[in-house]
């Protein structure tokens, strides 16, 4: 129900992914009428591989975490929560109110052993791919144990997913301090030197486009200013671009010309492929999605909760975060 | 002397100001030979308006800050600021070390009373025009005080550059968090709702290309993440078209076509326009150019300098930090 369009986007998105995936069964949560009509539109109906789990309440996209993980036990959000935790869903996606879901998820279903703190990890377009970057909000302040348990589920997400065998990790910091960073990240540094991951040192904000590394680990105040400033970059250059093609007639038509070519590179970093966040580090997948989702981005979060699903990334954690902590390598 | 290029782009760059502002006269300092052998290659000479002062040291992009101000004492960097204490240059523009820069400035320059760190200042492109932001990196750990001395100087700095009445100061945060922010943040939005000046409260990531407010402010690790990110974002961007318009004959053909609009999308982001970032706070004006400047870009450095003259920056931070602190409102 959630985001900020609810069953709109996230019925048709459902609808794409049941096509894309066709051993994927999906169960949506909401209110049944609402889900029904929107079903309908669309030519469906409830079937054995789309499920309704009617639900009476929604936590809006401005409530405080703790008053919907109080006041809102049904809640569409909690409900899908709580069917990741019976072992009813395999995975939970959701476009809703990212404080409330990251407050539900780690209070239903509680954090991995030897992970203190679950993260927000997205992945980003770069010139050599993509990355993977961690921790985008949840946390504010994280210390340099904090910081080196990110690297690590980092590390192992990205080997699992992208199937790379020792992924890069670089540890996000700023250049022009005598001593760089502060305190935690200079502690930070020191623990993953030591540990068995890949790790290749500090990097700066312009290594993470660039691709200079595979995991990108920062707090989540810092990562979370850098997300959202890259999103306002990249609406200013459109918004630009189109204030120039629609100039005058001569750059209408050059608009014309040069349309397949614009699209073309808009497909290559077309933030709605990159959309769906993980929330790292709980016994049980969720995935966020930008709040702001259509169809086609929503169905791309489906995708990557069909991926971790597949890699069983939460057990690849477990099975590898608490001797890597101690230092060891992985199995 | 400094920067990726040398005199080799900041000669070039200083006849191109001395053209633009008919009243100004620069004093290039340096090794007298090698600025020499770059004027007379622009068919130019040691003149009135453009002296050279000659020293014997350079300090090294990679070099340490507090290397380069104990053991530089010739240096291009130090003895330009040395002008600008001894009252012998109203500005000193340097591509130089930023952290040897600013340590060396903060050493000779000391700061303005009421400011206990100045900070580093840039004026970025936004959907609505242009907007200041600081601190980009002199300051990790930024204190409740200092984020609030921060604002003020953006205040009074957007106010006389711009010639903007009430300037809006915006402070930077993330919004997912319950409470929202760090413990600095949070104090730093309570000093500046109390304050004379326009505040108009947390802004995020987003915020800073959207033109929501004239002033960004932040922490320096903040700050200097948001903009070197935006930086690798940018050239990942033109990365991407430019590959896409070379991929065959018919994207070339378009690239012909679109090129004049392409260009002039360019102009209106382009981030030579935007180069030299201020040193706010001290008792004198230095400006910080971007290391890999063209002479292009170094003459936009040159004339922030001859604006920040002009306004006489410093003096009128000066006027005011001290009564604004007291919750005072500007005379």
């Amino acid at each position: 129900m959630g985001g900020d369009f609810g069953p709109e986007v996230t019925v048709p998105a459902a609808l794409t992914a049941l096509k894309k995936f066709t051993a994927l069964k999906l169960i949506l949560v909401g209110d049944r009428e609402t889900i029904t009509r929107q079903l309908q539109k669309q030519g469906e109906a409830e079937s054995d591989r789309l499920r309704i789990h009617h639900t009476t309440q929604v936590v809006t996209m401005d409530e405080l975490p703790s008053r919907a993980l109080r006041g809102k036990k049904d809640s569409s959000m909690r409900r899908a929560i709580d069917l990741v935790k019976l072992g009813e869903a395999a995975a939970c996606v959701s476009a809703g109110n990212t404080g409330a879901l990251m407050a539900t998820a780690r209070y239903v279903l509680k954090t991995l052993e030897g992970i203190d703190r679950p993260a927000i990890l997205t992945t980003l377009p770069t010139i050599r791919g993509h990355s993977h970057m961690l921790d985008l909000g949840a946390n504010i302040d994280s210390s340099a144990e904090v910081l080196a348990q990110f690297a690590i589920m980092g590390s192992i997400l990205s080997g699992v997913v992208d199937s790379i065998d020792r992924p890069t990790v670089g540890l996000l910091n700023v250049g022009e301090e005598e001593i760089k960073g502060n305190e935690q990240v200079k502690e930070a540094h020191k623990l993953l030197t030591a540990m068995e991951i890949n790790y290749k040192g500090y990097i700066e904000g312009d290594d993470i486009y660039k691709g200079s590394v595979d995991v990108i680990v920062c707090d989540g105040f810092v990562g979370n200013v850098a997300l959202k400033t890259s999103e306002g970059l990249a609406k200013m250059v459109s918004h630009y671009m189109r204030e120039e093609f629609r100039r005058n007639l001569f750059t209408r038509l050059a608009a014309v010309v040069a349309m397949p070519v614009l699209r073309a590179f808009r497909r290559r970093i077309d933030p709605r492929e990159y959309n769906g966040a993980s929330l790292v580090g709980l016994r049980g997948i969720v995935i966020k999605s930008h709040g702001g989702a259509d169809s086609y981005s929503f169905a791309s979060a489906i995708g990557e909760a069909v991926i971790e699903v597949d890699k069983n990334v939460p057990q690849r954690i477990k099975d590898s975060v608490l001797s890597l902590m101690e230092g060891r390598k992985i199995a």
